[in-house]
C-alpha cells in the first residue's frame, strides 16, 4: 500500500506501525544543511511493504504521533545514512530517533570488498533491484505538488531497506563484525548532534 | 616524585594510583600505526605532580597492575587524544581503557575561538606552561637508552593533563556542552576499535 498524509501520522498508520519490530525510514529536505534547509517529506515503510509518506509544512515544529513511533526504544530504525536524517529530524521536529540501524554504516563495515556504499549500490547487490535516483536533487519543498516520479522515488527509497538491512546483519555476524557494527549505531546520535551545531569531526587529529 | 619501572607498574604504586579519583596517561611508541609501531612507554601522572614511566619491552603482551588501573571504572583517565592511546594500550596490553576523558576532544568543543588543539597550545593557554614538543619524535625503541630529554619530554606530556581537563571541564559546563562532550567521550573507543581494524571514518557520508 502507498499513502499521503498531511503533517503527521494519523491514528490508524499510528496504530499499525507501533506494532513493528523495526521500520525503514528517509526523509527529503530543501538540502544538507540542518537549519537553512528544512525537512519537507518523511518516508516510513514496514517489513509488508506498506509505505507512509508524511508531508511537512513550512514551519511546522512538530508531530507528536510521528515522534512517539521513532522514539519508541522498542521499534528498530532503520535508516541509509541515518546521520543525516536524524539530525533532520531532530531540528526539524524535535525528534530523538531511537534505537537506529544505518545501512550506509552497516556496508561500510561489512561490504570492505566494495568502494561503494551508496543505496543504489548496496540494494542493487543485496536486494536486486535497480533503484532510479533521478528525482534525489529536486524540489521537495513543492510538497503540496509533488510528482508521479518523486513520490516513486521517495517510497523507492524506503521499500528494501528492511531486506538490506537483514542481508547485512547476517554478513556482518558471520565475519565477527556485528559487535563493532552496533558499537558504531550507538555514536551515529553523537555525529547527528556534532552536525547540528556545526562541529567539524572533532575526533580526527 | 619521578620513577622508571620496568614492564608495570609495582604494588606501592599499583595501591597509591588505585586511590585517585583521575590520573593523567600518556603513551609514546615507535609510530602512528597499530600493530607495525610497538608501544615502548606508558608515563602516568597524579594531581600531587607524582609521574611513573613504565617501559614496555618488545613483544611483552601484558601488564596485570596496569590493566587493573586503566580498566578500574572509578578512575578517569585523562589523555591528550585519547583516540591514540586507547588503540595501543588494546593493541599492545589488551587493555580497555574506561571511563575517558580527552582534552584534545574537550579542547575542540569547548575552545571553538582557536583553531589549535595541539596540547602544547592548550597546556600554553589554559595552565601557562609552554612545552617543549622537540623529543616528540624520536627512538622511544631504545628504552633501556632513553635520553634526559626524552624523559623530561615523557613526563611533561602528563603533567599539565589535569590542571588542563579542569579547566576544559568548567568551560564546558559554563557554555552548555558538556553534556555533548560527555557523550562524545563514550564514542572514543569505538573510534580507536575503528582504527585498530584499518577502518576508515566509516560516519563521514
Ligand atoms: N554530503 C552528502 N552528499 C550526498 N548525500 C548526502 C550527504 N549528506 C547527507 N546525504 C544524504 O544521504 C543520502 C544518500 O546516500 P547515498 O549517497 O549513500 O545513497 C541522501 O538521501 P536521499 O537519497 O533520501 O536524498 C542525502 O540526503
Ligand atoms: N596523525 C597524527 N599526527 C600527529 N600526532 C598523532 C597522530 N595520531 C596520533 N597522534 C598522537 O597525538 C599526540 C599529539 O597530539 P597533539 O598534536 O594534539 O599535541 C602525539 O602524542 P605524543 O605527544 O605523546 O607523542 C601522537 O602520538
Amino acid at each position: 500500500t502507498f499513502h499521503i498524509l498531511d503533517r503527521d501520522l494519523d491514528e490508524k498508520s499510528f496504530k499499525e506501525f507501533s506494532t513493528k519490530a523495526s521500520l525503514a525510514i528517509d526523509t527529503e529536505a530543501m538540502g544538507l544543511m540542518h537549519g537553512r534547509d528544512r525537512l519537507c517529506l518523511v518516508q516510513i515503510c514496514d517489513e509488508s511493504d506498506n509505505v507512509i509518506c508524511i508531508r511537512i509544512e513550512r514551519n511546522q515544529k512538530s508531530a507528536p504521533l510521528l515522534k512517539n513511533l521513532l522514539e519508541n526504544p522498542s521499534i528498530q530504525k532503520i535508516f541509509h545514512f541515518a546521520r543525516f536524517d536524524v539530525a533532520a529530524l531532530e531540528v526539524n521536529l524535535d525528534i530523538k530517533v531511537t534505537p537506529i540501524f544505518c545501512t550506509k554504516v552497516a556496508s561500510k563495515i561489512g561490504r570492505t570488498y566494495s568502494p561503494r556504499h551508496g543505496l543504489k549500490e548496496v540494494v542493487m547487490e543485496l536486494v536486486n533491484v535497480e533503484l532510479d535516483k533521478q528525482a534525489q536533487s529536486s524540489d521537495w519543498g513543492a510538497v503540496e505538488d509533488l510528482s508521479a516520479k518523486q513520490l516513486a522515488y521517495a517510497a523507492n527509497d524506503v521499500r528494501y531497506l528492511i531486506k538490506a538491512k537483514e542481508k547485512l546483519e547476517h554478513m556482518l555476524k558471520r565475519e565477527g563484525r556485528w559487535e563493532l557494527t552496533t558499537k558504531c549505531f550507538q555514536c551515529i546520535p553523537v555525529m547527528s548532534e556534532l552536525d547540528i551545531y556545526r562541529f567539524g569531526n572533532i575526533f580526527e587529529h
